[in-house]
C-alpha cells in the first residue's frame, strides 16, 4: 500500500427520491450492511488519514451509522452539483495534505484495490493532476465518455448529450471517481464555474480546467459492477444480486458444496469452510463462521451463529446470535438457538427453543423442549450437564441447572435444580375415564346436528 | 370509458389436453386466482351489460367459479372453431346491442386499459367493422401475420401456413382478441363458412368478409406479456413468472425493498406499503396487506392476514386467513395464526400456535404456546387481555380468558378464566430421584449391549 | 437392447483439486445420488457383464460405494494419461469378450440410450473400430475436434492445441467416450505411446492406431448437457441445475403444477403424479412418491417418504425416512413425521413430532403433539386409533397404545396405555393467585430501575 496520507471524500447529498424512503439512500444494506459501511470498510483498509462523508437531508442517520467507524460528516445544505459537494468537505479537511479519493455513498462496491491502485496512479513518474476511473459497461447508454490515448491519458471527458457521433462510439465511461493530490482538488474546484444548463457546478470540470494548465489526467479501468450505482430499490436488489453470484463463486471455489447456490444468500461478513454442504434455501445474516466439514441443510436462517466441524444445521434451524454448534453436534428442524451454546455431540433435533442456555457435550434435547428464559422483565440462564437428557415437551424454568448425566422426564415443568445423574419428574397422575369419549362424541354429534 | 353498453365473450372450449388435468384448463391459478377470474376482473372494470364465458367440457366447474361474479356461460358442445364458439354465445346476448369483447380464457392477463383501447378504436371516426388486437413477439415463428397500413388499417389477416415469404417477413402478429359491434359481429359470423382443411369456421374470417362489404377493419396493438396463452403446466409457469416480475418490479417501484426479489411470491391482490422489507423466500396468498414500514422476514407464509405498521412478521411466520398483527408487534419463527389477533407491540415469537383468538396490546406469549380450539366437533375462543404474560409451554383450552395483566405460569394448561392481574398456575410436585439416571444408564447400556 | 456381452470402464482416477474436498470428485452428488451411481445405474440397464472403476487416490472411498451395486474398481497408481487408465481395467475384464465402454465418473449424465447407441454403431455393417461419442456445444472453445465424413466416419481427431485454424472452426467436439470391441481395445492400447509433451498415454490414440490398419472410426452426437464433466464445484452446481430444469419439465409434461418450477428441486428417484400441486419452495430428498392430486405447499422438505391421493403437505412439513400420508391426510406447518404412518383422512397440523407412530384414519392430532419415542438408548412405537382425538401440546411417552376412538385431554403426558373410547387426562390442579401478577410486575419493576 502507498505510505502517503489518503483521505476520502465520499458524496452522499443525493435526496435519493426514487428509493420512497424515509431512510438515506446510502443505508440501505448490501449484504446486510448499510451500502455506505461497504464503502468505509474499503476505504478503511487504506487507513486514511480522514474519511468525510457529505450529507444533505437526513445527516442525523449518516452521522450515527458512520460515526462508530471514526467518519465525519460534512454537510451540503444545497445541491449544486458534485464540485460543489466536494468543495463542502474542504473545511473538514483542513490541514490535510495528502491524496484524495472520491467516492459515492451510492456506488457500495469499490474494492479497496481499485482505490489503491487510482492512488498508485497518481504517483507514477508522468504525474497526473487527476486519475478518473473508468469502465466499459455492456450497455455504454447515456455514461459520460471518455477520450484517452492508448496508455490512458485522458484527452477529453464529455457527456453523452454534449457527445458528437464519434464520441459517443467510445465505449470508455466515466464512473465519476476520481484521485487527485489534495492540494489541486481544492485550488482547481475554486475555479470551477456553474455556467451550464443545470447551473451546477461539475466536478470533472477540474480535468478540463488542469489541462488548461498543461496538466494531464489520466484514467484507469475497472470492471462495471464495482462502480454501479443505486437509485432505486430495483437497482438495490440487482447489486445485492451481483454481489451474492461473486460470493456464491467464492464459497464454491473455496470448497463449499452449494447444491442451489441461486438460493443461497450470504452476509457480507460470513466465513464458510471447506467441504461444507449448503443445500437449498439458506439465509444467513452478519457474524457467522461455519467450519469445515459442516453441512447447513435447507431452510435454514442464521446469524451470529458458530458452527463447529462436522455438525448438522437444519432443515428449518434459526440460530439467533450467539448461537455455538459444538463439533458433530445437531441442531434440527424448527429449533431457534440464541445465545445459547450445544456442546460437542450434543443435539436438539425438534421443536425445540433454546435461549441463554449452554448444552454440555453428548447431551440430548427432547422434542418441544422450551428453556424458559424470560419472566417479562429480566432473561435468565440455563445449565444442561454433559450427557443430560430432557425427555420431550419439557420445560426449563431459568435460572435452573440440570446436572450431568441428569433425566428429566417428558412433560416436565422444571424450576428446581437437578443434581447430576439424578431423575426429575414433574407429572400429574393419570386419570382414565373409560367409555367418556365415546358418550362426549354422541354429545357433540347431537348438538351439530342441531337436536 | 365508454360509455356504450359492453359485452364480453370469453371462448374456454378448448379440451386443454396439454395440461393433463382433471381441473379446466382456464381455472388453473396465476398469482393465486384462477386464469379466467383474472379476465373477468379486468372485464368488471369496464361495467359490462353481460359477460358469457364459451365452454365445452367440463361446464360445471366452470359455472362454478364465474357465477359469484355475475358471468353466465354458453355451450359449445362440438369443436367446430373460434367463429363458431363465438356463435353459441348469441344466445346469451340476445338483445344485447352494444360493443363485443371477444376473449381467451387462457389469455388471462389482458388488461381493462388495453379492452378499452379496444372498444374506443371501434369508434373512431373510420368506423372499422372489427378491432383486431396484434402484437409483436421476440420470435414470431407460426402466429398468424396481420398486414396493416401503417395507420393501422389491415388490408389482410393471413395464417402462417397460408402466408407468403413477404408475408412472413411481417412481425405484427395476431393475438386473436377482437371488439366487434354486436350487430355486424353475428351477422358476419353467419356467413363465416367451413371449406377449410380443419372444417372449422374461423372467426378471423369476419375481418375478411366485411372487406368484401367495402368496410376496413383496424389493429391496435399491445405486447406480448399481455396476450401471452397457457396451453401447458410449463406456459402456465412460465406467465406466472411473468406475472411476479411486473408485481415485484412494481412493490420496489413503490417504495418496497426486496433483498432478493426472484423468491417473493405475490398473490394477485398483495398490498405493500412503503418502506416495507420483504427478506428472501416469502410468499404471499390471497387477501394480505401490509402497512408502511413492517418488515417480512425470510422464509414468512402470509395469507388472508392484515400487518400493521412496524410489525415483524417471520422469520418462518405463517399467518393465516384472519390473522391481524398490530401495530409494531412481533410474530416470530414457527408460530402460526389463524383467526388471531395480536395487539400493538404484543409478542408472540417462538413455536407457538395463536387460533381464534384476540390478544390485547403488549401481551407476551411465551415460546410452545397453545391455544386450544377445538374439542373434535366446535371451534372455542381465546382471549388474552393487555399486557398479559403467557408462559412458555402452556396450554389454553377454549373457551377461557385471561385477563389483563395476569400472568400463566410456564407449563400451565389453563381450563379456567384467569382474573385480571392475577397468576394461574397448573403444575404438579416435583419430584427428585437422586442417582436414578445413573442406574437407568447402567441398565439400558447393558441391555443395549445385550447382558 | 444389444444382446452380446458388455463391460463398462469409468475412469475415476483423477485427483479432482479444484473440488477442494476430501470426498472423492465422482461422489459429490446431483439430485441426490453421486455422479458416479448415476452413471452405473445408466449402465446397469444395459445388464453389463462387468463394469470396472479405475481409481487413483480414495479407492476405498469409491469401493464403499458402488460394491453393493456389484461394480469392481482397479486401481491407477500412476496419472499417466487416460490411456493408461484403461489399460489398468485390463486384468479385471480378463476372460471377457464383447464390447467395452468406456466412461469417465465425472461425466455422470450419459443416458443408457446413448450408451445403447454407441454398441448399436459399433455393430453395423461397416464395422468401426472405435465408436467416438461426439457433441456440439455453444462454445467449442478448446475441445478437441472430430473431423468426419457426413455419414459418421471419422477422418482424424485432433486437440486443440494441435488442430489448424480450419480444423478448429470444425463444431463436432470429442467427449472422450468411446465403445470398442474388448479384442480391438486392449491390442491397440498396448500399441499407444507416450511420445508427446506431458509424457501421457492418450485414449483417443487408439483411432490413429486402428486407421493405420485401414480400419476406419465412427462418430455418434449426443446433446452437450449429457457429455457435461464437472471439475469444480461451481460446475457441479450448474449440471445440478441443468438436470432439475430437465425434471421440472418433465414434472410439468407429467401434470404437476409448480408454482415456481425454479424452486422445486427434485431427487434422483422422485416420483409424481398427475394434478399434483407443489408451491414454491420445496426440496424433495430421495425415496419419495406423490401420488395424483396431493398437494405439496411452500417451504416443504421430503424424504422417503409417501403421500397418497388428494393428501394435503406443508407449508413447512418435513417428511423423513418412512413417513406415509394416507389419503387425503393433512400433515400441517411444523410438523416432522419419521417412521410415521398417518392414516386416511387424520390430521396433524401444528408444530408436532411424529416419530415411530401408527396413526389411524381419522384421528386428530393437536397442535403440540410430541410422541416421546427415544429414551436415550432405543426407540419405541405409538399406536393412535381411528378416530382418536390428541389434545393439543400433549406428549405421548412410548411404547403406548391410544385407542380408536379415543379422547387425550389437552397438555397430557401419556405414559399408560388408553383403551378405546376412553378419556386420559393427566393434568395437575388450576390454582389461582389473584393480586400475584400484579405485585410481581411492582416488584420487578422496581428491581429493573435498580431501586
Amino acid at each position: 500500500m502507498s505510505t502517503r496520507p489518503v483521505a476520502a471524500i465520499i458524496l452522499a447529498a443525493g435526496s435519493g427520491t426514487r428509493m420512497k424512503s424515509d431512510t438515506h439512500k446510502v443505508l440501505h444494506p448490501i449484504a446486510g450492511r448499510p451500502m455506505l459501511l461497504h464503502l468505509t470498510a474499503s476505504v478503511a483498509q487504506l487507513s486514511p488519514e480522514r474519511t468525510v462523508v457529505v450529507v444533505g437531508a437526513r445527516r442525523e442517520q449518516v452521522e450515527a451509522a458512520v460515526a462508530p467507524h471514526g467518519v465525519a460528516t460534512a454537510d451540503q445544505a444545497e445541491q449544486l452539483g458534485t464540485g460543489h459537494a466536494v468543495a463542502q468537505a474542504e473545511a473538514a479537511l483542513d490541514g490535510f495534505t495528502g491524496d484524495v479519493l472520491i467516492l459515492y455513498g451510492d456506488v457500495p462496491l469499490v474494492s479497496s484495490a481499485t482505490m489503491e491502485r487510482m492512488i498508485e496512479r497518481l504517483h507514477r513518474a508522468d504525474a497526473p493532476a487527476a486519475v478518473v476511473l473508468g469502465f466499459r459497461p455492456a450497455d455504454p447508454g447515456a455514461y459520460g465518455r471518455i477520450i484517452a490515448t492508448s496508455d490512458g491519458q485522458i484527452a477529453k471527458m464529455v457527456e453523452y448529450k454534449d457527445a458528437t457521433e464519434a464520441e459517443r462510439a467510445e465505449t470508455l465511461c466515466n464512473s465519476g471517481l476520481m484521485a487527485v493530490r489534495s492540494g489541486d482538488l481544492f485550488a482547481l474546484l475554486s475555479r470551477v464555474g456553474n455556467d451550464n444548463a443545470a447551473g451546477e457546478y461539475y466536478l470533472p470540470d477540474i480535468v478540463m480546467l488542469a489541462a488548461q494548465d498543461g496538466r494531464k489526467s489520466a484514467v484507469i479501468e475497472t470492471d462495471a459492477v464495482e462502480v454501479t450505482g443505486v437509485n432505486s430499490r430495483a437497482e438495490l436488489a440487482a447489486l445485492e444480486l451481483q454481489w451474492q453470484l461473486a460470493r456464491r463463486a467464492q464459497a464454491m471455489a473455496d470448497g463449499a458444496t452449494l447444491t442451489a447456490p441461486e438460493t443461497v444468500w450470504f452476509a457480507h461478513d460470513t466465513q464458510i469452510g471447506r467441504d461444507v454442504t449448503i443445500e437449498p434455501n439458506v439465509v444467513f445474516g452478519p457474524g457467522v463462521s461455519v467450519a469445515d466439514g459442516a453441512t447447513i441443510r435447507a431452510f435454514s436462517h442464521v446469524e451470529g451463529a458458530s458452527i463447529a466441524t462436522g455438525a448438522t444445521v437444519g432443515p428449518y434451524a434459526r440460530l439467533r446470535p450467539g448461537a455455538v454448534v459444538g463439533e458433530g453436534a445437531h441442531v434440527g428442524n424448527f429449533v431457534e438457538m440464541k445465545k445459547a451454546v450445544l456442546g460437542k455431540g450434543a443435539k436438539a433435533n425438534h421443536l425445540t427453543y433454546l435461549g441463554d442456555v449452554e448444552i454440555g457435550p453428548g447431551a440430548n434435547i427432547g422434542a418441544g423442549t422450551i428453556t424458559c428464559n424470560y419472566d417479562g422483565f429480566f432473561k435468565y440462564g440455563t445449565t444442561i450437564g454433559a450427557g443430560a437428557f430432557i425427555g420431550s415437551n419439557s420445560a426449563l424454568v431459568a435460572p435452573v441447572a440440570i446436572g450431568a448425566g441428569a433425566i428429566v422426564a417428558a412433560g416436565s415443568v422444571v424450576t428446581r435444580d437437578v443434581e447430576a445423574d439424578a431423575l426429575a419428574i414433574v407429572r400429574a397422575s393419570h386419570q382414565a375415564k373409560p367409555g367418556w369419549a365415546k358418550r362426549f362424541r354422541a354429545m357433540m354429534t347431537a348438538r351439530k346436528e342441531g337436536k
